[in-house]
């Protein structure tokens, strides 16, 4: 078991703290390997002890082999004039992420290939990627390249793509058992705010809660480059896949948007049934969809090799909301409080899942008598019970040792709170008693892929 | 099993006869023990010959114990002039049931804490009891206490609350064989007309309806105070329990709202589904609950350690009509007609499960040849198969053992009648044999709780 | 094994070489036995080599006996004047079907009896028969009826019943295995289009394609009376019952309505599936009905003793339409277009089931890295994956080796053939491989009836 230390150093409260290290974080040009990732992840351990890991390029990683380290210092489209009509240095996404070093002159008709914009969102940068495909380019505006004359250009794109290696951070929070829970967030992207750095400012915040908090489960917390991170990772940790008892990747939970949650490969896994709970309950819009495998890292988790139960929570839709992936995925576009909307979210299912168990009614041949232990009213004879009445009586019916609090919620209606409420109290009164069974193996264990 | 006689004395045989039941027995000040719950059996005893059992009050019944036993011959509150302005003797609901013995003189400021009413319902007197806590109170009509001037009033409940015993009865109706059919009503409310005596005068003229006929069952009619009283029965009768195939707790049956029936805890049982399959096809008006840990008796029948096939039928859902524990649950309140159709739609289930069973089809490749048996139109062609010819198909099809006619009944769409009808007819031309197991190893026996 | 010609002779390859074969085939008096039956299965032979069989009259089959035969020259009802008032030779509706010889002279009101009309139909004759009671009658329509004069008739019904055979046509085609895929329609109907001839044109052509393409299936094409040729066929087929995978029966399909596909018994077979899936795909309206023991030869093949994976593709639905089982179901209510539709739709649910299989990703941790196989967008970021790739992605993540192809378009929403090009690709790739036991082991074997 890694011995990361237990001392969370930074504190991120406030969705004004989380806020402010998106924008600390926003300038850096980040990539799927290099130095943006390396100082992004340093500065996450001024909050969170992290563990940085790099990974020599060349290393083969399941199907895939982790590549070359791609580094860019400058790049710039000049015009006849000297002047920069492109340049990195406004934005890191000008330049098509990976771009192999090229400086050359060229007529516009043959840079032409290389450029590209969005018709539709004229003022708007979009943001491309050429991982795989020694390739270069340029993003920009409609409008910048509406603009440009006839004539000759000089192309510039500073940057290295050599043997090196790839960089993730981890932090593992150790538990009462070594069953984990994870949190997964993408890092690999450059000046965009919702798509990866909410949700890096959210796991931050989540695991420096979670560190300071009592807890049965392990937790373990990637901050890794999208799709290759995942593989590499799994490929070297294929052992722990095994005791990831639930996760949830974090991806676009910055935004304004109503919650979404998407369901893991499995579809009723514990952590898919306490989102769904939790969501319902929280009286707020959302939505919550099937799995396809198609999105973030939950693909890779939830691939058929590993089948977790890894869900994924997001707000607006990925990839259907028209700021995605272009410039406009900007500071305006995340707000303080869904960042804090986010963990509280995440930190109210961790809370099921650590409190929920199953248990067994130590007086089930008819109801025990309540009123004698102070758990029912005096008066009798009035028309409505109680709430937490309610839940007292779900709960002792229903604990035969076979429902866990989630499910006796879900049958009753009843939220889990109260469930969880109403279980402690007659467990402190001696009418339930923990099975032992229900941490340790888990109630979905038995149920197999689709 | 029981010796009991298996002559019926009295017979029910009408609406208005149950009424006139319910009528006699209005007026007698029932609790959970004591002479208005004996006062009422041995009326009963004149319909049907009730065993009459007496449990002492401090036998443990599971997590209880049999409480002492409440009598009461008088109650009042007199004003400064001596005059009566409470009186026991108007109504029973005036004193709060299971009040302590007390004889004072007290300001109403002083007696205030010990008077019930309802503010909402001026003119109603409501129902309250202090069974497990020993208390003293006056229900009243707000309208009475709004009138009641300052001053000295004089208190006196003549009660006893001293070691006794629990009374309960119980009819059983042997059949062929052990297995059962339990109804259930509770006998512990004074002056409550569909609360309480609705069930009774059902209950009763079941058990004449069921004794008269011929059966396969057994029946068991437990007419017991609430809670406490089938707590007792089940602790008494442990061994019988799992004889038990089949149940229904009869409470609130004779208002004129549409019938309700909620559901066993196992919410498939075969009486769940009878009275399911009954109610949609009577084209009524009626509602189905799932079932929740919070009503009448069917709390105790469907507790864990028992978890036996009991529903409950109701009409005015319990404790949801404002009449419900007040003074307008009165004889107004309940009809004739109500009464009659519960005994009615209990007596159609009945039949329902006593001639509920698989069948083999004898001839199971392609179907048999209808004509030559009489069994099919004899010119064909015609563009529509009749209603009972198509239950013969039916009933043809799926009658390879596994499934019951209520399953055939259920998946073809046609009442169980047809295809019982269907069933009979073919069985006398050799066509179905009854399968041997249906009946004695119930198709919900493999279903555990939940 | 059927030593059959693969050979086929003749070319129904457009719908108005359908509708000819209808035309051609509509003005023979069929009937469940009869020189109609073998004239009919005559003119098939030039189409497809059918092999036809004779089975002797008195021959038992299950619960049945095959019947005599029945044949007629000629049949009228002469008025008073002599004239033909009613005449064989104008429709052979008039005459009920398996009418016993008659030759004599009767009051209209001794004859009235034997007179079928529709009142609600005035232009229309009925189709009746009277196979299992000797019997014997007209059909005219009612104008007709309603205009005959009160006085003597001379009726006449040229015709036998005696001992001969049953005639029934089988095409049987050999595949990879032995595992066949069934059609079957009936050929007992006189001169009715839709009911009929609509399914033996249809089955026909179909025969004749599946002939000409590669399969892994055997096919096997039942031309047989209705009822009792089902069954005679399964009475001396018992062994081959179980090789039946699939199958469907084809009635009703050459008239204007939408298609309706009938569930098997079973309700959840790869064929019911397979239709379901194809007709919502193709975007056209259509009905899909549950199984009833109700219709045509389906009720023999879904019989409890075989319970067969076998559907019913009709259009109008049986008996629903007012030209059901009357001369309205004539020439003018069927169209080519109809017909050749019901046969594509047939080829693609055909298709289906050869290429359904289940496959075993070989690169089940993680995704496979598509872009080296050139299996994926060159430029990432852009945001939304195209319709093929997702095809790709879901055959990558469900192939598990419990999914089929028809599983994941099912869960996936994706098309049929859609996913199936996708595993084609994946497998060229070696991503994919086939599971051996698919074909072999069918997905629904462990299914029980119900």
């Amino acid at each position: 078991m890694s011995s990361s230390a237990q001392i969370v150093m930074g504190s991120l409260a406030t969705g004004e703290e989380m806020f402010a290290l998106v924008k600390e974080l926003y300038p850096i040009c980040r990539s799927i390997t290099g130095n943006g990732v390396r100082q992004t992840l340093q500065r996450l351990q001024r909050e969170i002890p992290l563990r940085i890991h790099e990974v020599p390029s060349g290393t083969p990683v399941f199907d895939w082999t982790v590549p070359k380290e791609w580094n860019i210092r400058d790049a710039y489209i000049k015009d006849s004039s000297g002047s920069r009509v492109v340049d990195f240095r406004n934005s890191n996404l000008h330049v098509v992420n990976y771009s192999i070093p090229v400086h050359s002159r060229m007529s516009l008709a043959d840079l032409r290939p290389h450029l590209h914009a969005l018709p539709d969102r004229p003022d708007w940068i979009p943001y491309r990627t050429s991982y795989y495909k020694e390739d270069w380019g340029f993003c920009l505006s409609h409008r910048q390249l509406s603009a440009l004359p006839d004539g000759e250009y000089e192309v510039c794109i500073d940057s290295s793509l050599e043997p090196g290696s790839l960089t993730y951070g981890e932090f593992f929070i150790g538990g009462e058992t070594e069953q984990e829970i994870l949190v997964s967030c993408h890092i690999c992207h450059p000046s965009l705010c919702n798509d990866n750095l909410s949700g890096i400012a959210a796991a931050t915040a989540l695991a420096q809660q979670v560190a300071s908090r009592p807890r049965r489960y392990s937790y373990r917390f990637l901050f890794i480059p999208g799709t290759i991170g995942a593989i590499t990772w799994l490929a070297r940790n294929e052992s722990i896949a095994p005791r990831i008892r639930h996760g949830v990747v974090l991806s676009g939970v910055g935004d304004r948007s109503p919650f979404a949650y998407k369901k893991s490969r499995r579809g009723d896994t514990e952590i898919d049934r306490a989102f769904v709970h939790l969501l319902r309950f929280s009286g707020r819009e959302h939505r919550i969809t099937d799995f396809s495998p198609y999105g973030y890292d939950e693909r890779q988790f939830c691939s058929p090799g590993f089948n977790l139960a890894v869900g994924r929570l997001s707000r607006a839709p990925h990839g259907e909301f028209p700021e995605y992936h272009t410039s406009a995925d900007n500071l305006d576009f995340v707000s303080a409080e869904s960042l804090v909307s986010t963990v509280a979210l995440c930190g109210e299912v961790f809370a099921l899942l650590e409190s929920n168990c199953a248990f067994q009614n130590l007086s089930p041949k008819c109801e025990p008598q309540l009123g004698k232990r102070g758990l029912y009213r005096a008066i009798g004879g009035s028309a409505d019970a109680g709430h937490q009445e309610m839940a007292i009586l779900w709960a002792l019916n229903l604990s035969d040792g076979t429902n866990s609090l989630l499910d006796i919620a879900e049958r009753s209606g009843l939220d889990f709170q109260s469930l969880h409420k109403a279980a402690q109290l007659l467990e402190e009164k001696g009418l339930l008693r923990r099975t032992d069974q229900t941490f340790h193996a888990p109630s979905d264990a038995g149920r197999l892929s689709q």
